[in-house]
């Protein structure tokens, strides 16, 4: 069979700056998932889109054509509006274990289609792992059953979303073209456009920890991928929030459970409970639920019975005993002073050389794993006072985890305490 | 065995704009030609350098590097000096068939390692191989000892030479990355610095029917060209010269070797002569021989005598009649006045579609077609004068090839005849 265009003709318009037109995408997308596209020349365009860009309508006609290689999910059937959230990532971002029973608990339904970790950012899934008999696979009947039934679903994305973007992720991986705005918006939204949900809030995070290091990256994504909903028809928000130091006190996977079911419980620590009501109030207003008490459900346990049926409708126990490690150990301040900075990448490379993450897809991880911290940004240290407990089942991973955390606090002598603001900017 | 970089590290530098240290050039060129570097991420490797360029140390670090994943040769063995001669490729350009035997008639080495034509440009091994009997390839022994005993040697270039750009030449040309100018310029002078030789005179050409149309690319790819060889101690010089319009006045095979031996016997086209002299010239100064009467070799037959010794010396009868097309058909003129353009890549997509040249590497070519021109630029036509003669020994190709060459000729009555001029510039 002829194809409609040559993958070089292609490659040389974005080389020469030109505008992709509808038709060049959507045929070079499908040809590459076909295989008629090579590798070296999918990664040779995304080179050449890396450099040059993609203009707004090439980028919202690059989504779709990711969404078209695939098969695509409908909630319509469920009898509630459904309300989806993404995050672009970070260290101790455990946010969405408290924020989907809690905004399910108004009668919505939140579909997580979540991943593993790799590298220093941990993995949603592989926090719930850690709950005894909870598991991740769920048929798509099973997901439509609990979404209705129970509200909130954290679960596998199945492999029938967005198959093109998965070969290209795969491919960016390897040939540097990871960070470009335009193949990574594409890329989140067309698996999340591919979902179905009619509503979506994204918590886009900058600082030292982030992917997007730099904040004018990060609000300029955060644009991108409102725009690409919006274009879509999915009700679409983004919170642009701080990840120059780790979400809460805990880095690791039962860690991380641990300090979600305090939130849920009305307690934990301060800024997880700012970022997560933050984003349970957008994704509940983008759902048709406006001026909603999202801090009530959270005190008086609703919240809370919801995170219980959700984990014993995936097979968890909620209840039981979270796994602990087998050996910990202490770092302690050399001063006094104020935290006033703790670097969220040196934490999470400390967690992930723990055991708490993975360095190749598949590898398994501790559920124990991690570090606790008992001093961050803000609150007064005194020389010798414990800043952390490190985790792991094997005690020849502390030396290197050390070496990351050593220096991850800057303390201060002539610094005031102050509380941590967490969400910077709203982009809608 | 570790390896000492990582490729997405080095695609990172050359993508964020940064120069490549020699170290990570050497590992990058030595690693894929072992292939721990994968195509694709040479791919993306290929578009930054497109994108990004490089410096003039990278682009000869490079050059080296590409040379050094091969053999070298040597010619210090022969009792004369070497001296070599590379076109960029052009419509009619079988320059080298006149001016290898004409520089060696003066006691200089001319190993002249040539290639095979691709798309309209044809190729100087096909135009021989028109001749009954000749053979392109040579063993080592058997090139340096007709060096030494003639003078002048047209064969096939081993696999042995560049590796590395035998590989990346492939590559570059599926993934839209052929046009850039240090890879254009590392690629033809790290084979050219791998035959040793010690002088080394481009011909770089620019025009319609020329790789590089724009003169400013073209003197780039000159410029970068001819400082390679020269901080590699080769002693190089550039002629930029134009192809506009075909070179003499015949495109095919046969047909050029014929055309060839017209100048050998002291006749043939003005500008054929022209571009031989100026390049015999340069190639006998760079090789210490200054001053010398290139036409008098010409016209009293010592180039001719040189010319039968080197196709005796490869099998050739060179007084055997040339292959003649079963098939002719002429383009007459419609208009009086004088030409004052001949299309160039008309003219040669005319000539490869009669059969002269090839569409994928391996196909075979025919000896006999392709165009012979009667009128060109600056000379004066009557309506109804023959412009051409089409050749070829399959006549189903004619309608395609006039369709080519149709329009090629711009005839204006207000025009005055002139002498076209080919050398446009000497870079040195």
């Amino acid at each position: 069979m002829a194809e409609a265009y040559d993958a070089i003709d292609v490659i040389r318009s974005k080389r020469d700056g030109e505008h992709l037109s509808d038709e060049k995408i959507d045929w070079v997308i499908d040809a590459y998932t076909r295989g008629v596209v090579a590798e070296e020349q999918m990664a040779a365009l995304a080179m050449a889109i890396f450099l040059n860009g993609m203009e707004r309508r090439e980028i919202a006609r690059w989504t779709s054509a990711m969404i078209a290689s695939g098969e695509r999910m409908d909630f319509a059937a469920l009898s509630k509006p459904t309300t989806d959230k993404h995050s672009t990532g970070g260290v101790g971002d455990k946010i969405t274990l408290p924020l989907a029973p809690l905004v399910a608990s108004f009668g919505v339904a939140v579909p997580q289609l979540s991943g593993r970790g790799l590298g220093h950012t941990g993995g949603t899934l592989d926090k719930l792992e850690s709950i005894p008999g909870w598991r991740a696979d769920l048929s798509n009947a099973e997901m439509m059953s609990q979404l209705e039934d129970v509200g909130a679903v954290v679960c596998a994305a199945g492999s029938g979303l967005a198959p093109a973007d998965k070969k290209l992720y795969a491919l960016r991986d390897v040939t540097g073209t990871v960070e470009a705005i335009p193949l990574i918006a594409s890329s989140i939204m067309s698996k999340k456009i591919a979902e179905g949900t009619a509503a979506l809030v994204l918590d886009v995070k900058t600082g030292a920890g982030a992917f997007m290091r730099e904040e004018a990256d990060a609000r300029e994504l955060a644009r991108t991928m409102v725009d690409l909903g919006t274009d879509a028809g999915v009700t679409t928000v983004a919170l642009l929030t701080d990840m120059s130091t780790p979400l809460g006190r805990t880095v690791g996977n039962a860690l991380e459970v641990r300090e979600s079911v305090e939130v849920l419980a009305g307690g934990g620590p301060a800024d997880i409970v700012e970022l997560t009501t933050a984003l349970a109030r957008e994704m509940l207003a983008a759902a048709g639920k406006k001026d909603v008490d999202v801090e009530a459900a959270l005190a008086d346990g609703r919240a809370m019975d919801t995170w219980k049926e959700m984990i014993r409708a995936q097979g968890g126990d909620p209840d039981a005993p979270l796994p602990i490690a087998a050996h910990t150990q202490e770092i302690r301040a050399e001063a006094d002073g104020v935290v006033t900075a703790l670097d969220a990448l040196q934490v999470g490379v400390a967690g992930w050389r723990l055991g708490a993450g993975r360095s190749r897809p598949g590898e398994a991880v501790q559920a124990g794993a991690g570090v606790e911290l008992h001093r961050v940004v803000g609150e007064t240290v005194h020389a010798g006072d414990v800043l952390a407990t490190l985790h792991t089942d094997t005690p020849d991973r502390f030396e290197r985890a050390v070496e990351s955390i050593d220096g991850a606090w800057t303390i201060r002598a002539d610094a005031a305490e102050r509380q941590r603001s967490i969400v910077l900017d709203r982009i809608a």
